[in-house]
This record gives structure tokens, sequence and C-alpha cells, in this order.
């Protein structure tokens, strides 16, 4: 509201516009298959501040609205969702309210954005399909490699320039699309290619350009920062944008959250493919075939949003299995615990779901043990978690219980309470229990200045933020209990952790893997919403893998030379 | 011959070496599902030149053949090809045979080469499954980033470099490989650290290293060249190293030839999978779909050589399409053509298939004379090509036969000489014929020096050679058709070249799409092999589509929201 009511001061004759922008973006909700939805958009966005300036830069051409609203969107066909246009926009338009509430920063500023280049592997000339950077989709929703975006501080007007093609293009790589289509498909105010982004920029004369520079917690690596021949030209502040797009991207309006829901839905239904096509004597990585087939099949999911980790056995105690140095290549045997650990990406907005479960389609008494620790670790924070809880406490919830179950299945002996002051969690347990999911699976946002540091104490140092929970924030719940070799040893040789620990009943789980549960949730303005749907109970896992005990499996036949 | 002959001159104490080598190899040669393997190696391979020399660096400990030999090799599991690491070794004798005769290179020169890096995606911690940089995969076979090797040309002796990893990293990663399981794997003579690399070159006093330092043709970029701190306390020679690394790539060994006969095999029943399984309706990119999946989980590909490209109706006559900004996102409508160019890769070796069919499973009249001239060129090229013979002439056939087939199918007119003298063909196949093939899709050395240059005239000029041909080299063969606007247009107003069009037939093909038929052959001292072994002939795609028509297809519903 408050936004609304500063752009109407500046702009009062374009109060319109944001009617007709709303106009664009409530059919969208109603398609939703929620009717319910425009209500429960936050009261702050409830309002949406799709503003639309008569003019960006000194040279261009009116907006016309007036000639029939179009509601441009992403879709990958009628079986996916198709995500409106309008979900950039309102990301822009919080960016800016933000930046307008920043008194350091000036109100002549551009927000001045570089997306992802297209890549080959070194001299080759083929790599990776194209996923494009995540500030740069979060701000613009542009599909294409090679551009930049702007948006003006003052009215949030935005430019996007995408590279001049040449003529060949058409034959090799398909239609070159006008201007006017980039400004139609991604509802940006003005379109102009790369090579004339100094001669506008200077046109609008900016008081600086605000590019993107900080370090991402969970990779400790830089942001993309904006470059481009002639930035010499311009004044430029590389430290003000980053916390503010950083925040912003923490809190999910509801047009994303639609987009999460949508991909942990596919996610979901893909795992349940797994779970009911697993046999032992598979190989780990079939599992990911299957996962990523359905994915793509039948959620138009072209990416997953990190390397699936496949773990059967005592891979699922190596918390990043799946890489190249260890594909996922391990045949199943009968008796293992599979730990499949994988999420489809859908619009460059991610999913990030762990399901654990017996080959053999049937739990062993000492697998229910651990899986059952693990779940109730998992529930008993889905049921804390709301705004205001501190997500470090979630962290130290889940250890309690989980510990807690461990004892009554015998493995653990001794206080509770001694235990959590020993740390003993850590031996179980050395990752953190979640973290934010948004553009990135591992999101940003996670340490923040003036939010609460990294803790230095293993298993919370871990932890991708120590921040308090608020509505609107969406992160994965994904407690584990591991039998690692490296860290029971450690653990049985020290006297302060030892003294719980069961030998002969721990001797019996070494090679035994692990088990994680993660779950992805919404938090609301009263608890949690859980975006996933997959069997968790040991029953309803059972349940349905009983079921795929009647489909019909392919069983590639021993490789005996060409056929 | 020759090369045995010279390592037994030099060192006659090692040639029970030798036979050792051969010992590691021949078992592998059988396991490959043709008994007259062996008989096939080429002859100046038939003694398999692996080299052991007792000591690499001063520090070394002996390298002992006696305590047994063990036969390492690559695999995917039962289903997939087991390839020895012999492999590796015999290219790096290969490559120290050519720097030997090469009176330029110091025999107490050393081959160093830098492994791939293990990427993520600008500031976040995940990125694409790592794969190795295919002049490192060639020389050394090694699947893991990050990591050097050297091979010291005067007895081929072989030393990788790998990253000292952290405690922690078997925590997250899995298990820390110690030296020795490296060696084993990979057949090398010696391992060490890469924070070793200054110690032990130092050790070792070569009058230099020599380093890859070239142009790839295709990509126009430069090859990725070795460096690490410390690189300044030697000689460096960039220039000797990649024409000769380069030429070995061009000419595959027969165990090379094993891998391309085997991913060709399985991309080829993939094929097969989804011309069975589509159908009008669906989108283009459920076809790739079904393709990945079945390659991955039937074949053990987690990788594809190249971007599948997936066109259907118009989006055919786009070569590179299916790419991030044309994503295989159209709905196939009943009468289009697919063009489906699609390859598995296994152990960084390539495949790249193309097959053209109606979707609907039947061609029409039109459709069949538009590809039987594409299939008659191909069949054309195929016969005619055995060592010898030059691929530009080959692409000249190729156009020449099509013509011909478009002139007697009514599409175009006139006589057929005078068709090629005026470059006609570039008006329907704008690209070239083919393109070597191996660890790159796009393999190198088609312009090494002292070898034809490009050509300069439309068409011809995207050759991505213009060599002759030699035995052992492996070379897609793929003409194609296309009804391009931009280029009928241009024909239609070009005197030159609209005399030998038939409008009012022509009109009739715009938004055709296009044809191609891209099979993958190596070239024997007689003749070819065709690697693949997909239905090319109109009633071949009939009776395999027909077949497909009683398999049950998943179609994904409308999505509706969460289910």
């Amino acid at each position: 509201m408050l936004m609304l009511t500063r752009l109407s001061f500046l702009r009062p004759k374009l109060s319109f516009v944001n009617v007709a922008a709303r106009a664009i973006l409530v059919p969208f909700l109603h398609q939703f298959g929620k009717s319910s939805q425009v209500a429960r958009l936050p009261k702050r966005f409830q309002i949406i501040n799709v503003s639309v300036p008569l003019r960006f830069f000194s040279c261009s051409r009116p907006f016309n609205m007036a000639g029939g609203i179009r509601s441009p969107y992403y879709s990958m066909g009628e079986h996916t969702l198709a995500v409106p246009a309008a979900l950039f926009a309102l990301n822009r338009n919080r960016l800016v309210e933000r930046l307008r509430n920043n008194s350091s920063v000036n109100k002549d500023s551009i927000v001045f954005l570089q997306g992802g280049n297209e890549e080959t592997r070194y001299c080759s000339d083929v790599g990776p399909v194209f996923r494009q950077e995540s500030y740069f989709h979060w701000t613009f929703g542009v599909t294409e490699p090679d551009c930049y975006g702007a948006i003006r501080v003052s009215d949030g007007a935005s430019v996007l320039f995408v590279p001049r093609l040449p003529d060949e293009y058409a034959v090799w790589m398909g239609r070159i699309a006008p201007l006017e289509s980039y400004r139609e498909r991604y509802q940006v105010d003005e379109v102009y290619y790369v090579d004339e982004i100094v001669e506008k920029l200077k046109e609008s004369q900016p008081s600086n350009l605000l590019t993107l520079n900080g370090v991402n917690s969970d990779s400790g690596k830089n942001c993309r920062e904006a470059t481009f021949e002639g930035i010499s030209q311009f004044k430029v502040d590389n430290t003000l944008l980053h916390p503010e797009i950083a925040e912003c991207r923490v809190i999910k309006t509801d047009l994303e959250v639609q987009v999460l829901r949508y991909v942990c839905d596919v996610s979901s239904r893909a795992h349940i493919e797994v779970m009911k096509r697993i046999r032992p004597g598979m190989k780990e990585y079939q599992g990911e075939a299957i996962f990523m087939q359905y994915c793509y099949y039948n959620g138009g999911c072209r990416h997953c949003s990190y390397t699936c980790i496949c773990g059967s056995g005592n891979n699922g105690a190596v918390l990043h299995y799946g890489h190249a140095g260890a594909p996922n290549d391990k045949t199943i045997a009968d008796g293992d615990i599979c730990l499949f650990d994988m999420g489809g990406e859908y619009y460059c907005y991610t999913s990030d779901i762990t399901c654990s479960y017996p080959v053999s389609g049937k739990f062993t008494e000492d697998q229910k043990i651990v899986y059952n620790a693990v779940l109730a670790a998992n529930r008993a924070v889905l049921n804390a978690c709301k705004p205001g809880v501190n997500w470090v406490d979630m962290h130290v919830l889940a250890n309690r219980t989980m510990l807690s179950h461990m004892k009554a299945g015998g493995l653990l002996k001794g206080d509770i309470d001694d235990m959590m002051k020993a740390n003993l969690g850590a031996t179980f347990q050395p990752h953190g229990l979640g973290h934010f999911m948004g553009c990135d699976v591992h999101d940003v946002g996670g340490y923040l200045s003036g939010h609460p540091e990294r803790p230095a104490i293993p298993g919370l140092k871990s932890l991708r933020t120590a921040r308090s929970l608020k509505a609107g924030m969406v992160l994965t719940i994904e407690p584990g209990c591991y039998f690692i070799d490296h860290l029971l040893d450690k653990a049985l040789a020290d006297s302060k952790l030892s003294q719980f620990l069961v030998p002969e009943r721990i001797q019996k789980f070494r090679g035994f893997g692990g088990v994680r549960i993660e779950d992805d949730v919404l938090i609301t303005e009263t608890g949690t919403e859980l975006l996933n749907t997959v069997p968790r109970t040991v029953e309803e896992i059972e349940a349905v893998m009983a079921e795929g005990k009647s489909l019909k499996i392919d069983v590639p036949p021993a490789y005996a030379g060409k056929k």
C-alpha cells in the first residue's frame, strides 16, 4: 500500500496502470487451480505494484496498455505450470521498494545486472544446456543467455538488453526474435541490444549503477558482477545492491510459492515412481534415470536442482554422493537402504526432497528404529516451525528428538540433556538441519549482515542460516542419521561421547549407511505448509512399494556386443 | 612394429613388459563379444606397446608386474561395456611415438596436461555433473576433476597428479582413494598429489614441458593449456604438442572403436525407443526425455554428446535447435516430420545420430521424395568412402545425389551439372556433410596444418574437415535437405539459382522443416563400417513405428494444481 501511494504521488497519471497490471495477474491466479489464491496473497502484495512508466530512456516509445492486455507466461505444455511474467515484475518492484527505503541509495540510481553466458566445455563447441544465473532469473525471468537488465530505482522502469544476432543465427539456432517480442514476453518496459548499453544508459543519466557484489555464504564465491565495455564512463556502486536483493530473495511471493509448489509436486511424483520401480540388483543411477525422466517428461523440468544423490547401503552416509568421483554406480544389494536425494527444477525454481527406504520394500526392525528416529525429528521441526522461531533451535530440537528415539531403540544410553551438552548429535548428523530454497537449491540470504552469524560448533557450523523464521521463507527440513566409521571411531575414542554409545548395538549398524528425510516447507503466518507429498511413515512407504512390485521392470541384459 | 623395435633397442630389458601388457589387453578383446577382435586390430597395434618403465621420477618405487596382472577397467554395470585402462596406455604410447619421430622434440621433454575442473554456476554451489576435458580424457581416462598428468617422451612413463583431499571430504564426498588405487585403476606408472608437481618435475629434470596450445577449428577456441604455481621454473614449449596429439586423436584404435561401437549401439536402440513412443500432441522434449532415459538406464550414459536436437515440423530446419533459446518445446503436430538428432556418450566417447520420420508413422508421397533424396545421398557417400577419398568430394557427391532425386521428384528442373556449378546444394543443405567424431562430437583435427584448408564457398565452408580419408578415422555422414524461407527467398530472387526451382512445388514445402539422415562410420582399410543400427528405409521406419503403435504411452494430464 505504501508503495502504491508513493507511486501515485510521484506519477499520479499512472495509477490506471497498476489496475491494469492487476488484471494481468489475477486471471493466472485463478488458473492455478485454487480459487482462493487471490485472497491468499500476503497483504503487502494484494495490490500488485507492477509499475509501467511511460518512458525509461529518453528515446523510448510510449507503452500502450489500451491495445489489449496480454498475459505472457512461461510454460512447457498443458501438463505443466504456466508461470506469469508478472512474477518477475513483482520481484523487481519489491526490490526497488527496498532500495527506495534505503537512505544510502540515490533515487537516480539504476540497478544493473548481467545474465549468464552460454558456456562450452574448454575448447569444444558443446556444453551443458544453458541455465540462467539465479539473481538475473529472479529479476527478469529471461531464459536466453548473454543478456543484461536494468531497473530505474525512482520508478521501477525496466529495460532488457539482448544480443544482436547475425542473420546466420536463423539457420543454425532459430528465428531471431524482434525486440518487441522480448518486451512482450518478459513484460519489461523497453528492450535494446547489448551494443546499445552505453548509449542508452547515458541518455538516462543515472547518478550511479548499482551492481551486484557480495559473497554467497554457501559457496564462498562472489556473485556475478555486471561488466560491459564502457562501464568506466559511469559511477558504479557495488555495495548497496547485494544485501537488498538477497533479502528480497529470502521472502517468497505467492507467485513464487506457486512455482515451488509445482516443482515439489512433480518431484514428489517422480520419487514415488522411483520407489515403485527400484529393485535389488539395479544400479543406483538407474533410480536417477527414472527420476530425471519423470521430471522432464511429465513435468517439463529439463534440469535437476542439483546432482542426484542416489546412495544405497554404505553410500547413504556420503552426504554429497553422486558426483563424478562417486557417480551413483554401486549395485543396490538386497537389504540396502536407499537414500535418494533428488529434486527437479522448473523455470529456475528448485526442489530438494530426500526419501529413504529399504530396497526390499520392507523395513527390518533395526531400519525402523533409525528411520522412525529421523522421521520423529523431521515432524517435531515441521510442527514447531512458525514465524519468530529460530532455526538454530530447530536444529537442536531435531537432534534432541533423534537422540531420544535412538536411546529408546537401544543404540544410546544416558541422559539426553547430557548428550546434547556433549553435542553427540553431530556424530550422527554432521550436517545442518536445512537451508533456504528458491532460485538456488541452497538459496541466498543465510548469513546477511544484521542477522545472526554462523555458529562455531560441529553440526551447527554446517547450518546454512541461523536466522529466525518469517512468513514467506521456504526451507528444507532434512534431519539425517548416518553411521560414518570415521565419526563413530572418533566418538568411541572420546570418553565425553563414548559414554552414551551402546557399542555392540552401534557396531551392528556399521555399513548401514544412513537415513535422511528431507521436506520442503513454506513458513506461513501461523506455521508451515509442506510443499512436497511423498510417503513418509513406514506403513505408507511399504504400501507404495508393495504396489510397485506388480509393475514390470525393464532389466537390461548383460552386454554382449553390438546387437 | 617399428615402435617395439625402437623400445627394444632403447630398453631391451623391458621387452617382457610388452608381453605382459598384451596379456592385460587380450582378455578384454575377447570379452567384447567378438572373438575375431584381436585379429582385427590394425597391424600397427597388434603388438600393444604399453611400455612400463621401472622409474619415472627419481624417488619412485619399482613397478612390479610379477604380483599378478590386474585388468582395471571402466564399467557402469554388466549391461554396459567394460573399457580397459589399456585403451589410454595405448593412446599415450601412440603420442610419444609421434613425438619421438618429430625431430623438433627433445627426447628429455615431458608432455604435461591439465584435466578439467569441477565448476559451479556463478556464485551458487551447484553445477553440471563434471565431464572430463577431452584431451585429458583421451590421454588418461581419468573420471575425477582437478588432476594433472605427465608423460615422459623418452620412454612413455606416465604420472598422474591428483588433488590432496581434506579429511572432511570423506563425510561429504566419499572415501578418499589412496594414491595406489589411482595407479591401479588408470594403469599409470606413478601417482602424486597436485601440490607435489614442482618437486617431482624438478627431480626429473625435463629439458622442457610440452603443454597444449592450439585452436580448435570447430569452436575457434583455444585448448586448455596446463598451468600450475611454479610453472615459471620450467622451460615450456606450447607449440609442438597440439598438432601431434590432435593428429593422434584423428585415427582411432580398435579399443576406441569398441567404445564408439558400443555408444552408437546404445544410442541406436534409444532412437528406436523414441520412434516407437512418439505421438502427435506430444512435446518435442518428451522425445528427448525418452532418449536420455534409455541411454542412461540401459547404457550407463550419464551424459549426452551434445544438446538433443528434437525439431518437429518447421523446427527441423533449425540446424542447432534444442538450445535454451529454442528448447524443444513445440507440440508435435500430426503431419510433422520429426528430425531428432541425439547421441549418448559413454566414458567420454560420443555418438551422433539423426533420425527423421513422420510422427504419424506413415510417410506422405511428398515426404518420401525428400526423405529418399537424402537417404540416397547418405548411401552414395557410405558406399564411396574408403581410404584416399577426399571428404570435400563426398560432400559434392551427396549434393549431386540429392539434387538429382529432387529433380526426379519434380521440385527442381534443369541440368544437374549446371545446378552443381551454381552451388544450388547449399540452398537446401547449408551445413557440411559431416565431421570427425571421438572424445568430442565434433572431434579435433579437421584443419591441422599440412592438411587442406577450409573451402570458401557456402555449404563447403561449413565442412569441418577437407581431408582425405584414412583407415581408423570415424566420421558422421549427415546429408540433409531443409526448406528454410530465408534461403529459399534468396534463391528465388537470384536468377542463377531460381532457374532450377519449380516454384509451385517448392512453395508447397515451406514449413515442411527438413530431413537429416546422420550415420556414424568407421573408415576401414577397404571401405566403411556403419557404427549405428537404426531403421533407415521408408519401409523399415514404417514397420518399427507400426510396432510402436501397440505400446501404451504415458500421456501426462493437464496440470490442475498440486495433486
